[in-house]
């Protein structure tokens, strides 16, 4: 079974049309990332820093709205790897309320010398976890 | 020559990688889409709402990040028309800073019953205005 | 005991000076006094609506600063109304990171006409249950 | 006359009610404020920042809403020195949409060693600034 992350939509989220305003979908994914790298062994706050496992820019984003997101509803978002390659790596983000489909984004993050903007290879302590969630994920 | 829009972005949105952080590109593309579609004829304020001459939602947008921006920067972005379909079309926003580029994103929006979620064909007076920006642009 | 709220800052919402921006207390105070009227008995969804119990706009803001909070902290929010008027109350809340203080705020509510900015008394189901906070917050 | 800092709120910024959400209030502030220092002869990108002429945190908040403000709304932002300490000064910003008052606000902050959260006595250069802007506005 795929790693989940549950978000509640805030006041000051939801534009005039009575759904989550777009951007917002790229801190979601941002927020669901960051727990889900926890789940795979990287604190958060020890990882993505100067001295810390690693460090990582997006460089593209997909994102696909199905359906709409309100004002305190509980919004699921399902993590897995999409693509590892040797500098970057995808993952694919689902969110869904209650059985529909309201968001589907794909983040591209390039492996970058912590503290710096420039790539390098992903570290291999980094690359064996994203490596073994691609199998967890396949058998759940 | 395609139409831009300048936007500076505040302290507020830029990370502690000391780039602005990149769900803000989103609500500087729909800021910059806002200003565009003005510039077509549409005043924001009269335009998006019940009793409006039309209304979109966002349903797709790809972003691809090229490099970095900054606070205060001067962003300067550029939009044009992508696609035309029946009931969606899509618009090109280009970012640069100075020479470099930072951020191009593709978004698709879908037509809509203004005040509703369901989608209908793109009235013909912004349908007319998208081909002519289509030339307009063309021909700059 | 207070009512208490934990959130932990996205990465989204820290500055380059490594700390929260400003602006988002306002906004991490709104969800946690969201879930202090639920605590009260007034559901997010059913309460601050047209045709719900009660509305409420914010007509005046204090915060004071008193420590750091960064990315991924543990802010722990605690609620209490602090006054209760005629048409308007206010509620205090405070916001720690382990064992310091990071921001204190007083917030000034008045209540309105739900769908409406039209000012009145506060409706007694609302008052009522406020009266309550007050007295459970001095008992325990 | 004092300086002033125009806004036009973004469609993201506003909520269900159709007003402004209040947090976003403290960063149109601090917008209006960096433009106000940068009329005192500070460039914002080589000021606030280690090395630069001095930094400042803010330490203290109030706000007063006194109207609406909406999508695309002008807001003329009217900004002057409020109070000028030893190691800390606060300015008065005040919001107008057309000829009404919309939100009124009172920042505190205090001088700090660039790139720290250490506190010290406001810098001359500055403090001879903030002095001058007090005469000056008292003139205009």
């Amino acid at each position: 079974m795929p790693f989940t992350h549950t978000i509640r939509p805030r006041y000051a989220e939801v534009d005039m049309q009575g759904v989550v305003f777009n951007a917002h979908w790229l801190t979601y994914f941002d927020e669901a990332s960051t727990r889900w790298f926890e789940s795979l062994g990287f604190p958060p706050k020890e990882t993505f820093f100067e001295g810390g496992a690693f460090d990582v820019m997006v460089v593209r984003a997909e994102l696909d709205w199905r359906g709409p997101a309100g004002f305190d509803d509980e919004v699921v978002i399902a993590v897995r790897p999409a693509k590892i390659g040797t500098k970057s790596f995808a993952i694919q983000l689902r969110a869904r309320v209650a059985d529909h489909d309201v968001c589907e984004g794909i983040i591209t993050y390039v492996s970058v010398v912590p503290g710096t903007k420039e790539s390098r290879a992903i570290p291999d302590v980094l690359r064996e976890r994203l490596e073994a969630a691609v199998d967890g994920d396949a058998s759940g």
